[in-house]
């Protein structure tokens, strides 16, 4: 079945294909191979890393044949055309690795340099989040529920998640403990699960450095529709990775901006 | 049905009165409230903290009269009894509050000072660890097999877990930081979570201070009849709580200590 214009349904069929090879590989007792980073000195990569971005290559190829992909772990293909695909087969290999449930296959529609459709899938959860201009959804078997971020004016009152705080060096370091000492709760270690954590409302800021673009684009489209705020740490837009902040409540951007700012 | 003795059947059922209370108020938005803890400036309880151990209380005091029970949240039931049930209704409090589907429910039994029997149960993954003499199981739907840690005789190639480095403080703190330079890969975050994937086999060591023994009375026996050792950071028995690392290879331990050791 041929889709028109890419939609959710066509966001379903790319997570489907992905979790087909995901899914059984997790826990499976796979062998995980090093591979230079600049997230630190680990960095684990799959066979099922590999072979889920070839099955969602293929799946836009055939679909979409004019767009472009840009993915992890082989080299883009047309990345001047008007619609880019970023994909992140698996995002949080550290989690799939140790058996931590909570990495997450992503892929995310750039269309005129703006992110604009987005899909994480949690297969081993069963969860699905989606974004798509004007709309965040949830979905998890029979439970589908629109994503909204709650309110948390106050950074005294907010909930802080990052990966880990070793990623942040020097001036950076100093800046994010910095932000660290004015939050309620501070939380470490489960990567792209945080930023959906705050699409759904249960987590106010998450901060991380380094990212790739496909660590971000995917997740800019649920955010922005759930009601919260992506930018760097200067307040710029962030679809081109490195230093990410986001918000539930656009109200906490400025405290925040100013501890991590320069 | 009145058990004779305790067994994995009445750790289901423990569990079950539980996850019938958590898991209808997982994600529901209840209100936190602040409660003085050890293990930071922010330890949330919920109703469903308070009622899941009430349920697993008013279950135990009905099969098992004699039984003594100290649990979380209220006060110790006839402590110096032979066998005294441990109860930790959700472990890992501040991952109920911000959406992170790894909390647990924790039972154990300590038969005359021994930690002997333990469950952790996660409803929203499905899943229960148990632990008996001789016998640690996985289940998970129709999927059930025994726990057993893996083989990793040297630090360089071992996967850390700990909640959160900020609980380590002065001395202990540089005791961590030696130890997390000596390791291939350190995560944080997940409370509980980390000592059954240690039993199951996808992380080898576990360091945490500042434990209750109902955080650890009801892990010992899963990891151990694993495969996997319990300590404190002197190498003597954990059952107390405190300052504790969990390995799951056995030859992991001298080399852990001697980092963390005074």
């Amino acid at each position: 079945m041929m889709s028109l214009a890419p939609d959710i349904p066509f966001l379903d069929r790319l997570a489907d294909v992905a979790d087909r090879v995901t899914l059984p590989l997790f826990r499976s007792g796979l062998p995980a191979l090093a591979k230079s980073s600049t997230r630190g000195d680990f960095d684990p990569v799959t066979e099922a890393d590999k072979d889920a971005e070839t099955a969602m290559r293929a799946l836009i190829a055939a679909t979409f044949p004019s767009h472009g992909i840009a993915g992890e772990e082989f080299p883009d293909v047309n990345p001047e055309a008007s619609h880019v695909w970023h994909l992140d087969p698996i995002d949080g290999t550290r989690q799939f690795i140790t058996g931590v449930p909570l990495w997450a296959t992503m892929a995310g529609l750039v269309i005129e340099r703006s992110p604009t459709l987005g899909i994480v899938s949690q297969p081993f959860t069963g969860e699905r989040f989606y974004g798509a201009p004007g709309r965040a959804l949830y979905r998890r078997g029979q439970d589908e529920h629109p994503l909204r971020t709650r309110d948390c004016a106050d950074a005294s009152a907010a909930s802080l998640f990052s990966t880990t705080p070793h990623l942040f060096f020097g001036d950076k370091a100093d800046r994010f403990e910095r932000l660290r000492r004015t939050v309620r709760l501070v939380r470490y270690g489960i990567d792209c699960y945080a930023f959906v954590l705050l699409a759904m409302g249960f987590v106010d800021v998450v901060v991380e450095t380094g990212l790739d673009d496909h660590d971000i684009v995917p997740l800019v489209p649920i955010i922005e529709a759930a009601g919260g705020v992506v930018t760097d740490w200067q307040g710029r837009r962030a679809a081109g990775g490195g230093d990410v902040v986001a918000v539930g409540d656009r109200r906490l951007l400025d405290a925040v901006l100013r501890n991590l700012g320069a």
